[in-house]
């Protein structure tokens, strides 16, 4: 009982890497066995609901290029053809899992009882779907960011009464992500920032932050939701300034409410890029602090200031992200969700099934990429080399001593340190071989 | 006894805001009682040695184009010169403060042991010289980023004999601080990051720097420094990411290696460009933690991608930054660091004096009216206004409250928030009467 | 017979420097004579209609926040009513001029016979309503960016039928331009570059931009309109790039197409700084080949990398720009349209006016800063002085000499030039005395 | 007979993809035929002599690193030791070509005449060197930008005498590249630009630029040099900004001093990337003007603001400034110049030798994949299907058509256009089929 949306585009089947099916993944073989686990397991592919389903393709200064069957989106029974439509693209490209906000699944209805029931009756509908098609959640949000009423933030809005709004919001996300399985809940706090400092008051709109993600955490154990909940940085956009800026700094902000044990960090290459850093550091922090949770997978043209949500497509890039990744001991309750839309140009039902198609690729050789160089162990070999005199007695307890001590020490044996390269053009070409 | 720099250039005189003349001030009174405190006490101007006396006029892509009598720099009587003429240099201005790295005052040895002796010698010669002349020092910080030994890092170093030399160098500079009496000491870590992440281990790198900074923090106890321990966030430059990126960043780091009651942060206007924040962000971020300690007062330049650390000259954007500072209380132990040179193509010992001028009163401008709106209240009060509905009974209970309870309340009282406006532009009109 | 719109705001007047009154200018007083022009002369402000009137508040992630009684903007009963309160608006602010994009007036048909026989009824209207109120029309434009049909281009879309389409478009608005006495046309090419060069033959492209503004220029003169044509530079956004990239981008695409002494440019502050420009700099761009047309005034916002059309508020910055303005002789036939919207969370009346309010005064400090070093005269003796050299007999003939001739008399007269302080602050601190 | 300076390094040889040996070539395959030439002859590599042998490895908070037996390089007897290196390296590279600077060669004097005397000198040896090795000279050119006599500009200098110096400069580096059959002669103007318009005439500035660059192709033409001449775009860095911005202003420049059939453009990776530009945009913009001259391949640190010239790494992004160039129909008689350094950490001379063997894989890699695309023919097929619309006769007559007749048409036929997909992620996989 097709939608018949999707004309006659069939299940996508792995043909290789000298297929030169544009329909067929080449590098995606969902049940290769990688480093002990299939490449499904490692990789845990979400489609993103929002960007393929619910998004319009409207920018700044045009409004939507998509004419599709399930528009205007503000009635159910579009919404369930939506949903129709959803579940046939997860199908044929047999995506393990999706991804929504309340508001992409269900017609904004501008209170929030109606809003609830609303939810409550598409999240019916949609559990039905998956059970049917075997996709599962790997997460759900609440969008706070699109309606008028979170223009001045959510949590951190100046008027408490959008406070209370956000928190049922919230709550009934929640809800609806525990009931259909969902293995994680997200938080994105596009607006939780300020415009201009003139009208802001910073230290009091984090505290509110900060209590109010501590009430979502007692909720989850309140429910007994077992999934982890992720908060997801991004400096910028749509807000001039977001409170949860990058890696480093959500990490200072759960640390200071006393949530580094509760929350963990879910990443966008996009929102790396925005904040000035490379998707692979923004990983390495978060695993250093043991606090990576999942990865919203994208890119970010380099020559564009704003948040573009391209398909990832650049392997040696993917592949140094899932190195960071692997290292880290893999996204674990996490995934890679395609947070990334097609372009407002790419306006065929095909185009939607050729992005994740690719996407899907480029991911698998990263992985394969990154899984190779972590056996073949050339650069954790380089890293303890050049580390190795930490190892010793010495240097062990200077770190237990104190400036004094260590200065008497540099002035009775003289030292002197001479410098070692760096190599970092050997390792380079190094990556290179598996990429 | 002068050295003749400075030809014929007498001391600066404050003329009042007519004056033409372009080596007076006219906007910086030092004696003018503003809220309570003169100009002199507000501002706490200091002169960064090394930019006016030990910077050649170099950049990437060219040598040195300043010629000075004290060139070049690899000799104590030279170094003893330039000494001479800072001090010349303080004095026509009446600088209240100067602020030095070892490696801008003493030649660089080689070796740590004749490096500390050259250290305690120029120190000595500048003791008397501050004295003489009444200049007070605000800081004190060790070079560990020009020599080749710290390359890769000081106490983040691959190497722990590298480490040892900076804990050497660090307690030699926190001496001859306390020494001359310097109410802050401060670190800025250049080198701590990295160049690639395929040779770094951020994880034990970043708690070697914490351990390091405990190290200095005890330090301070111990030989009874009553200044301010400082950092000094900067995102990147020399090194590809530095991990003091930001306030925030630097924050967080703090709070994780227990320091976050022991040290403070030294905020820079160019630094917080460069990791994509306007100053006066940096700032209220600081200060809504209480870690406000003293400010490096520079400009950069908004189409260039590195630190071109020239003298402040907006005064609108100086304005809100010392409106934020006196919000939270004023600069107490720090100062406003002129962290600024004059362009390599400012060759001229007139140039030098002049930029310090300019500089020192747009500082002056921008105090005064950051002083007029606070007097004023109109920001105050509209901030007030704006987050009134907090002092409620009731939105006070809910955030003692949870997800659950708040969203009883939302279905039962049917709460739907109206969107109020934010008044940006009348805020920013506001603002302009005043600067 | 008011709409009501703006409740009980009156016309706003000049009360100078010392008022308080919001709804007041304080240094806009249209008939102040400035060197030898009233400031309404020199400034010639207009209104975009876009921003204030067609814009509903939407951003990348978010919906409408503004609630207008023109809304939907689907009907031309509601397209009178908003031309009703913009004139109601220009009224109050005393604006003598506005600007339009067809589309900004008219309900979109989704075809061209209806879109002109809309554009030509609502145009008729609003004439009577400029007689009425007697503000002029300082541009327009055509709309070739927001509707799906221009989503790969207008002129340079590989269909030639939207080719066609824009065509007879621009027509159109230049008819329209004409019947209202508009003193300008202008062109900006938002969808004129591409998203991907996979999939664009930017040569052939380039030529077909060339070929449709040559016929711009053709009609301009068979239908006699004197005012100029404009084109409007913009790097990016929507597009990944555009071809009308910056100033000398346009100017070098103006010579190759033969139309440098046809066409010349509307400059914007905040594509200025999309480009990596300063606002001045692409001023002194175009009035150093003689090009300069008209300006957009806004400002955009340092941190963020996208265009925020903010109302300009910085004085020093806006005083530089007409300084060359001035340089340059003057805007001419083109003005100061407010390229500017309030943020999205100014959603009331009040803001609306406030914000121009704001920009005419920021405009008027920043020319009589302006007038006020031109009159003083020693930034241009300051220059004078820098290239004096190039005044002699010999310099001048150097330049009718040759690489060998030069050799010669370098090595035979020894000339080896001495460097001259570029004297950077003392500019920048004269500047300041004005600012 | 050698310097020893390379220790036991062999010549690096070609061992193919499954080579693990970090000294050998895994895809450059010197003779191997690509689309009918050698990739020796499509690549025409060139070792850049600053950056491995002239560059101490300082930045601009730190200064040397290398530690090399030709330093200090004051001397003419350690720079023919220094030549002895390079062409050591070029031996061992087997690199058919190399460039420098006149400042690279030959030690500063201080003054024009021994200046030339010593280049006179230094060419002399390389010539023989170059006779014995079988390395060629891609290019010369003239470091204008590093002493402090340029701090100001050379052909744009405030003073004349400048100027002067400039075009005997210029001249002796024509001389001494036609000695030594060098097959182009590039200008980078570093400091042809501005640190502030305040003291700037950019009219006058410009046109002395584009006398001066006339004089250079006058001179070429009267010794028969029959290389091309060049000009290298790049934004800012030294300066604030250059006036050869980007390829679209060199070439506007070109044209306006009617040097557009004369001069051909030398486009760098790292300097697209600070223009805000891909790699490929700048090859597309020359080569739609038939202006692409040679590369300067390297790659910038898409997260640090400044030139870090660093080796090329990333294949896919390779493969497309190939695509660009082969379609254009390849270099011509410029090549592929390793504008790029070694970091300042790598301090070995086995890491000068793995960084070029690095670039050149890459490059090999990036020519193999960007042939195989044309040969595949799959991008040029869907180019010509999407612009098929112009093939017909109704589209070339509207192109010499007028606006009215055009609207008649749109009018008569009820044109109206349906967008059709662009189709970019599709493009991008099939990319993907090749990198």
């Amino acid at each position: 009982m097709s939608t018949g949306f999707f004309g006659d585009i069939a299940q996508i089947k792995y043909e290789g890497a000298d297929s030169t099916n544009p329909m067929a993944f080449q590098h995606y073989n969902a049940d290769e066995v990688i480093m002990g686990k299939t490449m499904a397991e490692h990789l845990r592919f979400a489609v993103a609901y929002w960007h393929s389903f619910a998004w319009e393709g409207g920018d700044p200064f045009g409004g939507q290029t998509f004419v599709r069957p399930w528009h205007p989106q503000d009635d159910m029974g579009r919404a369930k053809m939506k949903a129709d439509v959803a579940f046939e693209m997860f199908d044929i490209l047999n995506a393990p899992y999706f991804c929504w906000h309340d508001a992409d699944i269900r017609p904004e209805q501008g209170n929030f009882a109606d809003n609830l029931n609303t939810l409550n009756e598409i999240t019916d509908y949609i559990g039905e779907k998956m059970d049917a098609v075997g996709t599962k959640l790997l997460w759900g949000t609440a969008n706070m960011f699109s309606h008028r009423r979170w223009m001045g933030g959510a949590s951190t809005n100046p008027d408490p009464d959008v406070f209370a709004f956000a928190a049922a919001t919230v709550k009934s996300c929640m809800d609806a992500t525990h009931k259909l399985g969902g293995e994680n809940y997200v938080l994105w706090g596009g607006r939780e920032g300020y415009e201009t400092l003139l009208n802001t008051d910073m230290g009091s709109e984090l505290d509110h932050m900060g209590r109010f993600l501590n009430m979502v955490v007692d909720y989850k154990h309140k429910i007994g939701f077992k999934g982890a909940i992720l908060v997801e940085p991004k400096p910028q956009e749509p807000s001039k300034h977001q409170y949860d800026y990058d890696a480093a700094t959500c990490i200072g902000f759960l640390r200071k409410y006393g949530l580094e044990n509760e929350v963990k960090l879910n990443l966008e290459q996009g929102h790396a890029i925005l904040a000035g850093h490379s998707f692979e550091h923004e990983i390495a922090v978060a695993a250093s602090e043991g606090m990576l949770g999942s990865i919203d997978m994208n890119r970010n043209d380099y020559q564009s200031g704003w948040d573009t949500d391209q398909f990832p497509n650049n392997v040696p890039e993917v592949a140094l992200a899932y190195y960071h990744i692997l290292k880290a001991g893999g996204l674990n309750s996490g995934g890679t969700n395609f947070d990334a839309k097609v372009r407002r140009q790419s306006i065929d039902a095909e185009d939607l099934i050729a992005s994740h198609i690719g996407g899907m690729d480029v991911c698998a050789r990263g992985l394969k990429a990154a899984a190779a160089m972590l056996e073949d162990g050339g650069l954790e070999e380089a890293l303890k080399a050049r580390y190795a005199g930490w190892e010793s007695a010495e240097a062990k307890g200077m770190l237990e001593s104190d400036l004094a001590s260590i200065t008497d020490r540099v002035l009775n044996e003289g030292i002197n340190p001479e410098p070692k390269s760096g190599r970092q053009e050997i390792l380079e070409n190094y990556v290179n071989r598996f990429v």
